[in-house]
């Protein structure tokens, strides 16, 4: 049968690190996962409960297709909470995770062949679902003097939208109040969609990070509860749009999906106010993140991003190879810790970095590095 | 902000009459439904209680992205049991929904531009989606004397594909075996990719539906847990494609979706072995629609399509009305019973046609058929 070109996209390497460790376990290996992007914690306690309840009473059917209205306006209040910004909870749309808005903002707002432009290092499945809706991805590469974040001087008036992460997968950088401003004011002086994903908010570990709606409304910011909520498995996030977007986002949504899951969408409104449960696995994130910028320099690397937030690390290895490829499989056969080559991220310099995660246990953590200090010791 | 064209898609019509219903209740008036696509029963029993156990005990992260190896499993199981089929669970991509099969089958099979082939009526979102990816949706006219199902001769050879759907949804019609083996020869020897839309099997009242891969292998099957497993709110469904799909329809599912929602996954894999729960709801089906086959006619509405499953009756109205929508809506306000009028099936010939629905309550479809009744006499 046919394959378009649309199902021509990378592979991630992560997967194949992931498998390369499951089949180093199943010889009998202990792993260190520093190569996964997800918390090791479930969905909060009063989540799971909730849900719990209502499937003795409920029928869980199809909701409307933007949500239940409690959940959008509870995640509405969320921005009151974390930023002190009004939203609407009519510009609420809750998705089957960050990846449905994604599939959703990308349709709503571009025509097949737009070009689209992200940072690089990046989110990989940006650029994938991009071309997977006959969209032109536009990498603007950045680096550690700019925060791995584009600023406006490199933002063409050609490209129809702009995706922007703060903190960043994989670096965990964030965006300024005022670097977020000026990206805002750039793309709306050249008409371009500006899309912030702000799917690692919460997760900060000095100051908070800056929502895009702090500076302006013409904006799509997409959220989830994978990361802070801890419900990756859950498939539920949402989006913020500007009043105009609601109604063409709303007859997509009821095509392309029906709804979000429901019975995730009742555990998600629970999980809005499970905060004393969510604030310690930060705490959890905070000492890993403490272990980890003190643990790997002394492992010999050096070259780090500052994380500002999120569960991750990128390392500059320039110094030490120029195959992050094979590096990283090293590092898994010799040291039994999984990390991720920063090929992922970016195909154009990943050949030299590396991401490591910290999401997992603090035991872990510790553990992981002091195999990595003793292997590069022993490799020179 | 821009909107794209792709987001201009039409809003569905039975929308309306379901806010128009609500609206009805909230004064106080009593609506019997049936408008609405869905079961009213919740997942089965032992498939809530798998995911409460779950709960428990694992953190439902994300699954790969193809789903869990058990429900791969327990799906191709599933086409023995119902087909006598061999199909290897390597085949089997579970999806969040039919939704997202669609979205990946399209994305997979077509570039930007195709044109895609379906029935006319059919289900709505089919156009909607193609139209959301780039793709042109080319409409095929069906009436009773093929019931309501495309032919061969139908089929032209600029089509990159054709969707299929047996049991059809408004019509509950389905194709024979000799029929769908036509179909498939005949895409086979354009180089159409043939796409079959399944969702309704296990609801037959007759004989049971024949899947297409009882006829070939050159197919795409969508299938889902929503209708027969009663389990449209927890998104979850599945698709088997020719082995030369799998690797491209796991990379774009890793990207676009990253996995279907874990929790619905482990009630889906319950939900399979709860053969008796799902009989005794198809026995209410099979119920309701005797009494929709005897009833109706006697309310006036006498050129109905032979439904052989689902849970859907397609009236042919032309000799009540040229306006189906103002029939639906007197309906509703003079009789009480939301209907669906015909256009959200078929732009060019659903002004004529109304759609029943009998998913629900026994003694709600005897009350909604007696109030057609006294009111169709009265309207005369």
């Amino acid at each position: 049968m046919r394959v378009s070109s649309r199902g021509d996209v990378d592979p991630f390497i992560v997967m194949d690190v992931m498998e390369a460790a499951r089949s180093l376990e199943v010889q009998g290996r202990h792993i260190i996962h520093m190569e996964v992007g997800q918390p090791g914690t479930p969905a909060p306690e009063a989540a799971r409960q909730a849900l719990a309840d209502a499937m003795g009473r409920d029928p869980l059917g199809y909701t409307v297709a933007l949500g239940l209205p409690e959940l959008r306006a509870g995640i509405a209040q969320l921005y009151r909470r974390w930023y002190g910004v009004e939203v609407s909870p009519e510009r609420v749309v809750v998705t089957a995770g960050s990846s449905a808005a994604f599939l959703l903002a990308f349709t709503a707002l571009f025509e097949a062949g737009d070009k689209v432009g992200l940072g690089l290092p990046g989110y990989p499945s940006y650029r994938h679902i991009l071309k997977a809706l006959s969209l032109t991805a536009v990498g603007v590469p950045t680096g550690p003097e700019t925060r791995f974040q584009p600023v406006p001087a490199q933002i063409s008036e050609d490209l129809a939208g702009l995706i922007v992460a703060s903190p960043g997968n994989p670096s965990g950088t964030m965006l300024g109040k005022a670097e977020l401003a000026a990206l805002a004011a750039h793309c709306a002086a050249q008409g371009i969609a500006l899309i912030s994903d702000e799917i690692y908010h919460g997760l900060h570990y000095e100051t908070p990070a800056v929502s895009a709606l702090e500076v302006t409304d013409e904006v799509v910011v997409i959220n989830s509860f994978s990361k802070y909520f801890s419900m990756t498995g859950w498939r539920i996030g949402w989006m913020v749009v500007p009043d105009g977007l609601v109604r063409p986002v709303e007859r997509l949504a009821q095509n392309m999906f029906i709804c979000p899951p429901h019975a995730s969408q009742i555990a998600a409104l629970a999980a809005l106010d499970c905060i004393p449960e969510l604030e310690a696995n930060r705490a959890v994130y905070a000492e890993n993140r403490r272990l980890m910028l003190e643990g790997l320099p002394k492992a010999g690397f050096t070259r780090i991003a500052p994380p500002d937030g999120a569960f991750y690390i990128y390392a500059d290895v320039s110094d030490l190879t120029d195959d992050s490829r094979a590096l990283a499989a090293d590092i898994l056969n010799g040291a039994g810790v999984a990390v991720t080559p920063g090929l992922d991220f970016d195909p154009v310099r990943g050949h030299r970095t590396l991401r490591f995660s910290y999401a997992r246990a603090t035991a872990d953590i510790a553990e992981g590095l002091a195999r990595l200090q003793r292997f590069m010791a022993a490799r020179g």
